[in-house]
């Protein structure tokens, strides 16, 4: 699973223009980027009279699009999901997720403080924040502070904490009941060995790539 | 996984009516209904200015909206992803898919013919035909032609072949590099079994329900 890193703030701070200005920077990288953006309010994407809303208003409880080079899907949800289980579920092909919210989640976070908005930070006392980027010289204690328009160093920042570490990066990435299961290294290799060796003689699957196993309970 | 039923016709042809009335009355049964819509020409979704929008025009591959109701995930991919794939990464939760359109993929299907639009059927052919629903009336050798309005008798079909067959569901479901892998029963559970077996000691799965993994490369 690739790491996850959330940019927090008050509304109006400018969470979605740090976002933009983060993502360019690590795509202009090479790196693979996925967003999440947090809407506790709900949001509207699908307009009456579309066939996805057809679809929807219909009865249909997920509403995929397919086009040759874009996929969108619309999904009722019972409760909400954590960024980890959408980011497992949907965000595959990514090296890194950024998150526009989840102040309370427990993800690495970049708090935006926009003097405009508020001079209070709201994530000061939280173990995740890991850099503030405000238009105020703060003086932070345990995290860096950086200009809100420096992109550059945030990313700076991201890509040495969260993206130079290939190496350690987990073999396999095991859900249970819709949650992430810890593995430790040894027992992370054990299963994706043992997984790879029981498919291996299977017809289609000696020369394999990226394995996907689900088990209905 | 669940299984898949295409709704095919010529443009024009009444396919997402015909689909609207099928979703609602499977729904009215009872069963948990997905959707995939094959637009070969491309789609829009996501209007300028939004925060979704905005995250996509920066560089993000996967765009994902989530709010405590709804998910919704905007999608670029390098090929088209068909059906099956579609499923199995966005529709976890439906007893069935019925799809509008994949008229050449393999997949059962019902075929909309509306005589306005053209009276030649296109998939007469196919061995995956299992109706046709039309303002016609046909004569087809090998499956039935119900009226173009008749979702009762398209739902009735699909229930009696695709949805009362819980026992022969199979257990566990295998992608490797974006591929079905098809399982014999025997596989299928001995995979299963193996697994849960191999888990079960884990902190957090004892009382394990659905297990995904998934293994790179």
């Amino acid at each position: 699973m690739m790491p996850i890193v959330s940019i927090v703030g008050k509304s109006g701070s400018g969470k979605t223009t740090l976002l933009e200005k983060v993502v360019a920077e690590l795509t202009k990288r090479g790196y693979r980027v996925g967003t999440i953006k947090h809407d506790v309010h709900g949001f509207e994407i699908d307009y009456e009279g579309k066939d996805s809303w057809r679809h929807k208003k219909a009865g249909a409880k997920t509403v995929v699009l397919s086009s040759p080079d874009k996929i969108a899907v619309i999904k009722d949800v019972d409760e909400e999901w954590n960024p980890f289980m959408l980011g497992f579920s949907f965000v595959d092909d990514a090296d890194i997720i950024i998150t526009e919210g989840y102040k309370k989640a427990d993800y690495p976070k970049i708090e935006v403080i926009r003097k405009a908005k508020s001079t209070k930070p709201i994530c000061r006392k939280d173990k995740n924040l890991i850099a503030v980027a405000s238009d105020i010289r703060f003086k932070c204690k345990d995290v860096p502070c950086v200009d809100i328009n420096d992109a550059k160093g945030i990313a700076d920042l991201i890509e040495e904490r969260f993206l130079q570490k290939e190496a350690c990066r987990e073999k396999s990435c095991l859900m249970v009941n819709g949650k992430k299961i810890s593995l430790k290294p040894f027992i992370d290799k054990l299963l994706a060995e043992a997984i790879k060796g029981m498919i291996k003689s299977l017809k289609g699957c000696r020369n394999h790539g990226d394995i996907e196993i689900r088990i209905k309970a």
